[in-house]
């Protein structure tokens, strides 16, 4: 049986000091969060399909995880439908339940079921796993974290500039180099009016998109695959070129605001500079204006915000935007609201990757208390107790008849500083060896100057 | 569609002041847990069906959450197969992966696959849900938390008394009332052999698990379903009666071993008398030896545990054991460990119940600061940032254009003590007007008297 031993494909175990490393980041983010008033919500793994299909096109619905109903699972299947044989007929009549796929799908449920008992605007953090049937690659899993933020009831752009203070916030405290790219959806659809091709615009932002990816000239020439007047393109394209020249934010708007005539592209204009002066003038910084900012999500309607590491390349690692009718396709429309999702794996392995964790942090054991004389055994288990009244994280070793030496190994390779070696004389005279593992250095210490030594290392 | 909306039976969304009132008691566990020398792991929420099945008895296989593959579910089904619509073969073709059903099997799946990682005797936490196709009912619930402590890797008696004194330093610092009773299953083992039944000992201490829900007499009346000689029986029975009259952990050890006289039983003997010397010198209590404690699961073969509150009648709140042969079911044989799990979900009801959560645990945010005069609405959303700075959780109100009765009681829903209301004299003077919304008291009061009587409350 052994040797088929495995997890599934696309998840992870996470040993000791991988849990350590990432609940440093959710509690990080937790922190910032609560800071800015945002109070925790959790809902559960399962939804019911009904709740999640259709909410992230098709392939977002090949790539939920269903579970098979319990029981007698073909009762509600007819012997011609069972015959057919239809994959999605069949699913949807095995499954009633999903794995959620994200959190934002659950969190509008949420927001509709306890509509009632929530105080609008209703600002929620919610850090919880989610799942998707994906291929597997490198850096991408089937089970991952989101880390999720958002403001549900008030459609002021103050929502917006709160956070991207959090996200100055967040990178801060994790001491980490970021850039936050913002932009909306309203001058896409502006610039999208104005080339007469607003019938196109999910088509017209799917290009956009792939600007990171393929290359400004690449974006021109997929351009050409929609009913795109020349004239047009060229207009497009020679303000692109210019815009994209400009650095700052404020010359950047200036020409935003010289070509864009269509009113939502103004509006969308006057949104983003708002939310940069706002910002400004409470001291924010490392925020761009980048009009070619996309997003997939086709439920955002005006912000959109991606975050990316300025010290590592690995895509976005935040990412969000206003949505004014999330909670529309679950019978409560008309409820503006902002947010995003940080992406706690990859900020993990850019943390990893520039060893940014606090170096205690993987070392939660303070000290190896050695046992090593059976008749001394219950004295040296009541130092051990006295050392975790003292708020002192301990190991004791269980097995006296294990050789000093062997055990002194263990405390090694456990990674654990400090060593108490207690004797028979050491309990008379009431003085204890404390070994430094890393230094070799030993002191013979008081149990008060044991317990002040351990808590100054 | 709103009309449907609905979670999955069995299932709970959890509201700010649960989920903080959850994570006080994951928080409290985790402090104790590393106290005592244990770090964390963490493993997917899905397994391979290979290794859930079969190790939870047939009603648990029954139980396991199933997921339906990927892609074509019935490519590996033949026509024959697809028409027998054998329930479980199916399920077996159509699933490979399901839901972990406990922490315990994932942890010996994770011990074989880690073991050349690991330093043994490994002392693991892991605080995860897992997931149960059961009725629901009160208190019971499909998906719910573990929060598993367990040592593996050396058969020390230690490793139990350590647990027990985890136990009382868990209920000390949530401050719940608690015993904790203690068996052996060799003693069980002991008694079984004494009466000649040791080939029915599943049967055995099936019954004898009862005592609890159906009374000493009943326990008496379905052993007789057994193969027993009267006088077997009639000798346990005196022995029983006697036993459960006397009241200490000693009399109680001296009565068994003047009545047990198989070896097996002689050792399980032993060794609770071990545990209870040893815990008695470090000044453990609230602990009973329970002869009639017996445990479902099958894999504990030494020293089983319960746990029950004092205050509330609500069934056991931890529970665990010592297994000889965990890990032997995935190919690595003579590893033994010890280990136990807190029902959280019976904990935060007892908590509940009993009014025992920390006052400020549910009300994170400290001050809600007013915004109602658009002109200077920068400067006050610079102080709230100052504040913010200091370790303040504030929420800043977004629409200075809604009138400021009404941001009160809107902090007033929210809960929240404190409102900072800042006008344009408040901002030229630089005195800021706090009020308690609990009392109705208002102080006027520089910034730093205001971080100050906040951090006070």
């Amino acid at each position: 049986m052994n040797q088929q031993l495995t997890i599934p494909k696309g998840t992870r175990d996470f040993n000791p000091e991988q849990v350590l490393k990432r609940e440093f980041i959710f509690q990080t983010l937790k922190n910032v969060f609560t800071k800015y008033g945002f109070v925790p919500i959790e809902t559960p793994v399962m939804e019911m399909l009904s709740t999640l299909l259709g909410k992230y096109g098709d392939e977002g619905d090949k790539l939920l995880f269903k579970i098979l109903n319990s029981g007698d699972f073909t009762q509600n299947i007819s012997n011609d439908e069972w015959n057919e044989k239809n994959l999605q007929k069949l699913s949807m009549k095995l499954c009633e339940k999903g794995l959620r796929y994200d959190l934002t799908v659950p969190f509008a449920r949420y927001v509709v079921m306890h509509r009632n008992e929530i105080v609008f605007p209703f600002k929620r953090y919610q850090i919880q796993p989610v799942w998707r049937a994906d291929r597997p690659q490198k850096g991408r899993y089937r089970e991952f974290y989101q880390c999720d933020v958002d403001i549900i009831g008030t459609d002021s752009l103050n929502g917006e500039v709160e956070l991207l203070h959090i996200i100055q916030d967040v990178f801060q405290s994790l001491n980490l180099g970021y850039i936050t790219f913002i932009n909306n959806r309203k001058i896409l659809q502006g610039l999208a009016e104005q080339c007469e091709i607003e019938n196109h615009f999910v088509k017209f932002t799917t290009i956009i998109d792939k600007l990171d990816k393929i290359g400004k000239d690449e974006v021109y020439a997929e351009l050409l695959q929609l009913p795109i007047q020349a004239k047009h393109l060229e207009n497009l394209k020679v303000f692109l070129n210019q815009f994209l020249e400009l650095t700052t934010n404020d010359d950047r708007i200036l020409l935003a605001k010289s070509y864009i005539q269509s009113n939502t592209g103004k509006i969308g204009i006057n949104e983003i500079e708002t939310i940069l002066q706002k910002s400004n003038q409470i001291g924010l910084n490392s925020i761009k204006f980048d009009i070619l900012l996309a997003r997939g999500l086709n439920y955002y309607t005006g912000t959109i915000l991606e975050v990316k590491s300025t010290e590592v390349e690995i895509g976005s690692i935040c990412g969000g935007g206003r949505y004014d009718n999330l909670t529309g396709i679950f019978g409560l429309p008309n409820v503006s609201g902002v947010g995003m999702s940080f992406g706690a794996d990859r900020i993990y392995d850019i943390m990893d990757t520039l060893h940014r964790f606090p170096e205690n942090l993987t070392h939660p054991i303070h000290v190896f208390v050695a046992n090593f004389i059976p008749e001394i055994e219950y004295k040296v288990l009541h130092i051990a107790s006295l050392l975790r009244t003292n708020q002192i994280n301990v190991d004791f070793f269980y097995d006296p008849h294990i050789k000093l030496k062997k055990q002194l190994s263990i405390a090694n390779q456990k990674n654990i500083l400090w060593v108490l070696i207690i004797g028979e004389e050491e309990i008379q005279k009431e003085q204890y060896l404390l070994k430094n593992m890393k230094t070799g250095e030993q002191y013979l210490l008081s149990l008060q100057e044991v317990i002040e030594k351990i808590k100054l290392s």
